[in-house]
This record gives structure tokens, C-alpha cells and sequence, in this order.
């Protein structure tokens, strides 16, 4: 069997997974460690800091000081291929790609070779594990990163989508402790960005509107769930969360496009977000959490239905056979209630 | 706030989850132990063993050696209400649940009571941390009290669903180590079952068959992911697996409901079952993993498009933002070598 990473559909459900054996093999600096909450207990040396460029492939994208040379110290910021990805950019085209449906004809089995981009974006070269112990410019740079490798990423013609996502603890996935994200591209939507898109464009035929603008003006007004907001954002506790103390990011503005964020609001995102990630590690110790960007798919257009938001999960309960098997989460305290608790954190 | 639990569906995606304070008083008899393999470190004495009676509520269905009591010791297998349910039979009607689609009208914001029955099924009065330590007699009226219990609980016109899954091992989300299923009856469908059961009768409004029927015949002609069959089931690796080594039991005959199921067929899943899950212990060093049955739910009457069946999930990787964030699971093996190795444990 090869050792090439594979893009399946579940015959079922549509549902497609990535098959990647090279994965195996990544190293784990933080298994083994304390699964809940976030430790520093790793590998030696960290492959992201600064002087062992060389553990990692050529960047991508860097922030450097001037006079400094690619793939060696002196970068602020800097994006690399992923050592151990789950896509690959030269897959050929074993199947075209279809994004949804079952097969027809030949059978239920669909897969295509799993072309793409694994990125690792490093946020910062000081050896740290959480975000909020970055500079306000540096936070700031990491969402001006991610819009530029969304950018240059929608110009390969055989993408459809690009996650950009972060795990903060071994608990949330991480396997390296210094603090970083991920960008993985693939020709096919991800079935819960279908799902959004689906339920959005419908909610959109019905009434008119887009459903996350009316979601902020309820939540605007009814303000239980509201745990801050800026001059262009919201940021609330999901009102039907997956996990306790889950909060949306929302833009107040309609824009189905992350990628059209201006370095100004990037600022403004980033110390938003900053303070709400203090809040949360004040309430709950420190909890090991993801957050994830759903944006419009790359071929998308401008749709006036969907409208990108940052999803933010902290890990405060272990999923069981409800969640996997279902899909329905239990959690154990009201939104309102950790609404509550944050904005006391946040001292508002 | 209210601690009584609630059903909420998500604004967005008609997503149902509970919550449930209660549940945050719930002992943790296992947390702090190593969380990807199981473990005997637990908290004693153990609330399920003969003698401890007194720890859990009544009894709503037992085996029982002659003579012996209600909620004394003598049973074979025992049924009683989860102690910390999420969700509780006296909710009365805040709102009546309707089962999908955005709310007309009244706002993004839908809420119900959430009406229903939490059971633990205790498998066996020794206490052993695995179903593959039952006798062939213990499996099969493990399969029979299902059937039991959901037929029961159907009677109840307010219910739409009865989810019924095993939690083996803290990463899999067990809380104490005494074997044991959990049944979890709603008013409403989860989310995962509505989207099996839409795709499966699209599939049959194009093709006039059962996907699942298919499935089984396309899985049986190419033998690649077959890791074992008998008289009335088919074992495979899932073709588009969420966890390496996940798989699936399929009926071979068309079938709708899982409450169809006779004695006799209940004995051949028990006996094939527990030869996998031995198969996977020796292939995984006895990892942590859910399972969980996915039926017709009671109002579904006997749909010509839908087959029961149960997944396995073993909790071969930690999932993380991709998963989370946008439901894409990734794996590190090749299904069709998942079925090779687990061949080769069982000698066939």
C-alpha cells in the first residue's frame, strides 16, 4: 500500500477524512504531559525556534529584520511547510475531486489523492506557549499572516478551501508546545463548512437575510452572551455550545471574506481576542483550547449569506459516545453563566 | 439560572445540544488516570458492584437469580437511571421541540426542556473494565436489555430517539471502569442520525436501494476492509474512518430498527463482537474506544432507505482543530491495513 495521503468520502454521510501514514511518524513534545491543562513539558531543542531553522522546511512566508537572510534567525514571524502533512502539493489528479453527493456508477468508494498545503505558521520566535504572551504586534501579525497565505493559497486553481486553525495543549492536539497555527488547503469543503454554507444560504431563501448578521443583532440585544465587543466585532458564548465556555468571534459588519480583514482590524481582532484568552485562562486555569477561522471556500464568490466568524473551543470535557456518535454535545454550564464569569474576568 | 437540563439548538447549523449542570457533580473516577489506555485506578468502593445498590436509583430493568430482591444483589445485569442525567422524564413542555429547521419568527434562539431518560446498563456484577471479560451469555443480554429498553422507552410519546453507546476508557469519556452502556432517550433527533438518514434517502430516491444494503454488498465483493463476517453480520474497517481501526457492524439482511433483533441474533453479534474487540486489543494494546448504535428513531416507522448498525471508534489519535473546527478527521493507516492486522489477530 502507498504512503501517499488519500482524501476519502464516506459513503454514508458524504463525510470526507484525510488518510495520511507519514503522519505517524511526527514527534509528540507533549504527549505524555498533563492532557488538560497546558505544561511546557517538551522536546529539546524546540524546532521552531530561532537557530534550528534547519528542522523545519523552507518558509513560506517570513517577517524579518532587515538585513536577515531566509531560513536563518532574525524573523518576527514565519510560515513552513508542514514537516509531516496530511496533504501534498503533487498529487497528480488519481480522481477529480466532486465536493458532494454519493458516487454515481462506480460504486461507493470514492477517494482522490489528497493534493494540498500543510503550513505551520510560528507566531513568534520567543519559545512560549500561549498566544496571549505575545505583543499586541505580534498577535496583530499572525492574522495578517493568515490572510496572506489565504491569498496566495486561492491562486492554485485545484484548491477549494483553506482551515486555518490553532491548538493551544496536548489535550486540544497540539504536539509541539511553542506557540503556532496551521493552514491546511484541500480541493474539497470540509463537511462542516458545507453544513454552514447549506443551512445559510437556506436560512437566506426564507427571510432574506444572512443569518449571522441577524445572530448579532439578537445577541446585541438581548446581551446575556455577550462577553465583549469592539468597535467591529462581538465576541459571545455560544448560545448552543460544544464545549463550556465555547465563544464565537463575529465581524458586526457583513463580510463573507476573512481575507478582506485590513491590517487595522486585524490590530483591533487581534487585542480583542488577547483579552477574551486572559479571561478564559483566568476562569478555567488556563484550559488547553482550539479556535478555528469558517470563511466563504475559496471559489465561494461573495456570497450574502455567509459571513466568516472565529470559533473558539475550550477543552472542558471530554467528548464521549454522545458527541462522537451523534453529534450532540453536553455541557455542563448555561452560556449566560460563562458569559457572566468572563465579562467579571474582564473586569466590564 | 435553572439547573435543570435543556436542549438548545444551535442559531446556525440546527445542531441540538444539552446542557446539563447537574452533570458537573458527577464522580470522576477515573479522570487523572492514563487517558489513552484504560486503567484499573479507580474510585472505591465502585458504585456498580453487587452490595452498592443503595449508590445507584432504582432499578428499571434487572436479570435476577430467583428469589433474589429489587435493588439488592443477585442480578446478572442491571438497569438504572444515570445519576447525574442529562436530561430528566419530569421537564414539562417550555417548548414544544420542533425537530429542525430554523425558528420562524421568534428569533435565532430555540430552547427546549430536555425531556428524557439517561440509564446506565450495568453488564455484569464483577467488576472488570472490559466487555471482552463477559461470557458469551453476559454479551448477549447486554444486546437483549438494548432492546429491551428501547422498546420501553418507546411507549413514551415524547420521545423521538434513544442513542445507546458504550464509553470504554477515560480518553473515550468513561467516568468509572465497571463495564457498562448508557441509553440516553430524547425528543428530538441528534444531528448525526438526521444527516445519515437524509443522505441514506437521497440515496434511495436516485437508486431505489438501501445505501447501507449496498455497502454491504460492495464491501463483501471487494474483501479488503472485511475483518470478519458469520451467519447474520459483516464486520469492516470504516472505508472513511474518523480513528484508525474504526469499524462497523452491518446486518447483512435489510433491517431498519436494532428493537427487530432476536435472542439467537443477539448471541451471533455477541460472539462476533467480542472476537473483535479481543482482535483490537492485541493489535492496539487494549485502547480506549466508544461504540455506539444507529437505528431508525421511533416515529421512523420501518423506512425502506435506512439499516441499523454500530460503529466503533477506537481512540487510536487525539482530535484536534481540524476535526473540531470543520469536522475533516485525519488518520495515520490505510483502513485496508487496519482490516489486514486485525485478520491476522483473529487467525483468519
Amino acid at each position: 500500500m502507498s504512503d501517499d495521503p488519500e482524501l476519502r468520502r464516506d459513503p454514508v454521510t458524504g463525510r470526507w477524512v484525510l488518510i495520511a501514514p507519514k503522519r505517524a511518524r511526527r514527534p509528540m513534545g507533549l504527549s505524555g504531559a498533563n492532557p488538560r491543562h497546558r505544561t511546557n513539558r517538551e522536546r529539546t531543542p524546540c524546532p521552531f525556534c530561532p537557530g534550528q531553522e534547519d528542522d523545519t522546511p523552507n518558509e513560506v512566508l517570513a517577517y524579518r529584520e532587515p538585513g536577515t537572510v531566509p531560513n536563518g534567525p532574525g524573523w518576527r514571524l514565519r510560515v513552513v511547510p508542514n514537516k509531516f502533512p496530511a496533504v501534498w502539493p503533487d498529487g497528480g489528479e488519481r480522481n477529480p475531486p466532486t465536493p458532494s453527493g454519493n458516487a454515481e456508477g462506480g460504486g461507493l468508494f470514492f477517494s482522490t489523492s489528497a493534493i494540498g498545503f500543510a503550513e505551520v505558521l510560528i507566531e513568534c520566535p520567543q519559545h512560549v506557549d500561549s498566544p496571549t504572551l505575545l505583543t499586541d504586534e505580534q498577535f496583530r501579525n499572525v492574522f495578517i499572516a493568515y490572510r496572506e497565505r489565504m491569498t496566495a493559497l486561492a491562486a492554485d486553481p485545484r484548491l477549494a478551501h483553506v482551515a486555518v486553525f490553532k491548538n493551544v495543549g496536548a489535550e486540544a492536539g497540539a504536539s509541539l508546545g511553542h506557540t503556532h497555527s496551521q493552514l491546511i488547503a484541500t480541493p474539497v469543503v470540509p463537511q462542516l463548512i458545507g453544513t454552514e454554507l447549506a443551512c445559510a444560504e437556506d436560512y437566506f431563501v426564507r427571510t432574506g437575510r444572512c443569518v449571522f448578521c441577524d445572530l448579532v443583532k439578537q445577541e446585541l440585544a438581548d446581551g446575556s452572551r455577550v462577553v465583549t465587543h469592539s468597535e467591529r466585532f462581538v465576541v459571545v458564548t455560544a448560545f448552543a455550545p460544544r464545549f463550556t465556555y465555547e465563544m464565537w468571534v463575529l465581524p458586526l459588519k457583513h463580510e463573507p471574506r476573512y481575507e478582506a480583514i485590513s491590517d487595522s482590524t486585524a490590530l483591533e481582532l487581534a487585542f480583542l481576542l488577547k483579552r477574551v484568552l486572559h479571561a478564559l485562562d483566568a476562569v478555567q486555569e488556563s484550559p488547553a483550547y482550539n479556535w478555528f477561522l469558517h470563511t466563504t471556500p475559496l471559489r465561494g464568490g461573495e456570497p450574502p449569506h455567509y459571513h466568516w466568524h472565529l470559533e473558539l473551543t475550550p477543552r472542558t470535557s471530554r467528548p464521549a459516545g454522545l458527541e462522537w456518535g451523534y453529534s450532540c454535545h453536553i455541557t455542563t454550564a448555561a452560556p449566560e453563566h460563562a458569559a457572566e464569569e468572563l465579562r467579571a474576568a474582564l473586569g466590564t
